[in-house]
């Protein structure tokens, strides 16, 4: 235990901070040392998350945590998964403490992400804040790019259940986004295309790519990038079955974090 | 040879009749008696089609075909993948002289085959029509429509090689024809659905179900039909890579016309 | 609530007991008259299956329940999900007071399962016994059927998680029984293969089909079945992520068997 | 063509050879100077190859036409898909006149290889020899390699037509033995694993990375890397189609070997 990562985790009683707290109590190299929420005040963090007594009641109060940690040997992190009104004043508290902050937590703006990157520097602290903490997607995004030089052809697949409401994904357009950002138009029509249903070609997304959404129950969340050119495919797919997915992308971050001195953002720029 | 069905070819240098007569020399129970085509006259049929030589010289003269295979002590079987325009003759002229045809040419419409059927009636004949003599094809569609009366969720994928102007594939359109056919309406929405990019979600078929077109170098012709429900999927797909998957459909149809006494369209009728 | 179909669950506080209850709960045809189990006796069995209070306590008794359901108009029905050594018991108790047996727990003996025929023939009451409630996987052995007797080569590949200690798959053998059931021998060699790494082609089932078995954290529950001729491949998928997925069988089974004055052994046997 | 890549062709009349030389005749920044083999001599290599004539006869005298390149201003470029026995005197030759190689033959040894690439270093000569040079399963390769770093999990399924004799193929083989020198052993199990029919869990491949190989009709040339961790699958997969796969890492490697003063093994190695 002495040499352990004393970890802080808000939303501690939210989905995504109970899958932490149980990621952390099951690593033998990081430590369990508040639990910030709201709701469940008092009751064992451990017990919340499903997981054994941890001996660490859930506080409203992250500030006194910080400071407690602060004392500790061992530099300390804050693992944010909470919501956009509260995870900017967050940050800057653990910042302020020494406490490493890593936030999965979506909705800060361009200005925010800048000010917290400014706050870094000066305090010479490391931040990892990313979109996605799926390792798996973001080796799938990688190896989209790098396969984007080479094929001029390319359609994204994603597949969701039927709850999900808005199209395409999120992780999708990301995708898109990132195969355009190269600087070249994909797809260079071979024939005169004609629907003869509209929108069977799919979603027109960035420097024509074309992205197409299929919605059923029975799916869960499932991303597929189909490069093609004569005589050859070339496809690259996501399966996510469950939230513990992020865990591996939350735990590399808590043992990375510490080794920067400045903000980064995306999970891509911890990966070497 | 005694005992084997003797069979015609028009359209006999084209690309089916190519296949066809490949497959009729490669059948141990059928005999390439005659090949049709304005093209490559005199020429053997065997080489044109690839084989060995047949014996068999392409001639433009359907009739007299017709004509000799009619006294044959065993009936014999006209295989048609000629054009629009003149695929209703041959049929009439095949059933006039007592030969059974089987028909892979698209174009006929629906008055015609009707005429062609009240043809067959009055002759006590059996003529074979289909759009699609892929045997794995029609099991797919036939195996949709069962599984059609126990989910109400289905989805609708087609991917075919960028050289395809149409969208979606007259295969998978029917596909929907059928499924819509039992009468209820698929995909009952479990959220308001927003397309951030138009088309995204595919195009709205009939009775509600999506069809989703990909187009690629690299692919061929896929067709997958996905039904879901809460916790499972069931996918159906089938991948055609050649031409010769339509053989053995031709093969079985040359087997069965012959013991029927009315025109049937569609494969599926002949599949028991 | 006057037409409705009085259910009984026995092992309603297991983990298939307690879907079967929500979805008699959520079912508006159907009302819970009682609920077995060993544990949490006493307790409201609405809320151990984590739905709502429906004033059902769990009790240890069946005989009495059986002989409360057996009073009411509309007959009822027991849903078995136990253990191979009350199961027989529950099934006779059930008949013997004119509850329908609709059972998914495994391991009864050939024998037993005679035995319980004849007991129901005496009776002309209705049972179902089904190894396998989820309907899509039905379907798909059903369907696989059907292409079995125009495919000559097929493989299966089913793919689960890598808690799975035994390969292959209980449903990926009795798929491949079934298709054996046909009477031919699959996969006729094209050609002399070797294994440079020995079962790299997987294991042999019966006549010949080869049963291949992927083992991956992530992965839930998957099966394939991939028929081939020259041109074409035809693929039928299952994929299960959610105990849920057997509900509609069980309800499905629920209705109908109180048609039935037989046992029934298979799901497929009610499907029409 | 006055800046055109000069490019001579051996085993042009061969299957790949005739590839490569429609290849080379659609590309405008290079120009077909020779064509060798023992095969149609004297023929136009463009006719043989299926594209319009280029007045470039096929002859059996690889040195003449390596002398005649060796004046042309710019370098020139030899493409060999012969022989085992060929192989390595073809380097040689064009070597010591100044033409640079891409090989596609395999069954070069490493002594070989060792001696031409001392032969390259002498001469500061770029050579690139690769096993495969579809530009796709490198990708993947490379992909794969990375995820390697994260995943601890990975199965391998390749899938071939049913001539195919020998299993594994060599390219699922390669892809093994590039996971397995990052230096782990993968699949650590969580439980005990029994096989009902052995080899159903498939062959032991290096470092315990599983491959299955599936042969059916219907199948070309497939290859799926699955890796899996809990919650997630991340699936690469490449499908080939055609001969034509090769051309653009063949183009590539015409493109990038002038720039090279040594010998390279593996498309990769320019991949950047």
């Amino acid at each position: 235990m002495n040499g352990s990562i004393p970890v802080i985790v808000t939303g501690a009683a939210g989905k995504m901070g109970r899958q932490v707290i149980q990621a952390v109590a099951g690593s033998n190299d990081m430590i369990l040392m508040g639990a910030v929420d709201r709701q469940h005040l008092g009751a064992d963090a451990g017990e919340v998350a499903g997981v054994e007594a941890l001996e660490v009641p859930i506080t409203p109060d992250l500030q006194s945590l910080c400071a407690l940690v602060a004392q500790e040997k061992q530099a300390g992190v804050l693992v944010d998964f909470t919501h956009p009104r509260s995870v900017y004043e967050n940050i800057r508290a653990a910042i302020a403490y020494g406490v490493y902050p890593v936030v999965g937590t979506t909705g800060l703006s361009l200005e925010q992400i800048q000010a917290l990157a400014e706050f870094c520097d000066k305090a010479s602290m490391g931040c990892i804040i990313a979109p996605n903490f799926s390792i798996g997607m973001v080796l799938l995004q990688q190896a989209a790019i790098q396969a984007s030089r080479y094929f001029d052809h390319v359609e994204i697949i994603e597949l969701h259940h039927n709850q999900k409401a808005d199209a395409p994904s999120g992780t999708a357009l990301k995708t898109a986004q990132m195969l355009a950002e190269i600087g070249k138009t994909y797809n260079p029509p071979q024939v005169a295309e004609t629907e003869a249903l509209p929108g069977v070609r799919g979603g027109l997304g960035p420097e024509h790519i074309r992205i197409h959404s299929v919605r059923l129950p029975g799916l869960i969340a499932h991303q597929e990038v189909m490069f093609g050119s004569p005589g050859e495919l070339y496809t690259l797919r996501h399966d996510t079955s469950d939230r513990s997915c992020y865990m591996p992308g939350v735990l590399l971050s808590i043992r990375k974090v510490r080794q920067l001195q400045q903000l980064v953002y995306g999970l891509e720029k911890i990966l070497d």
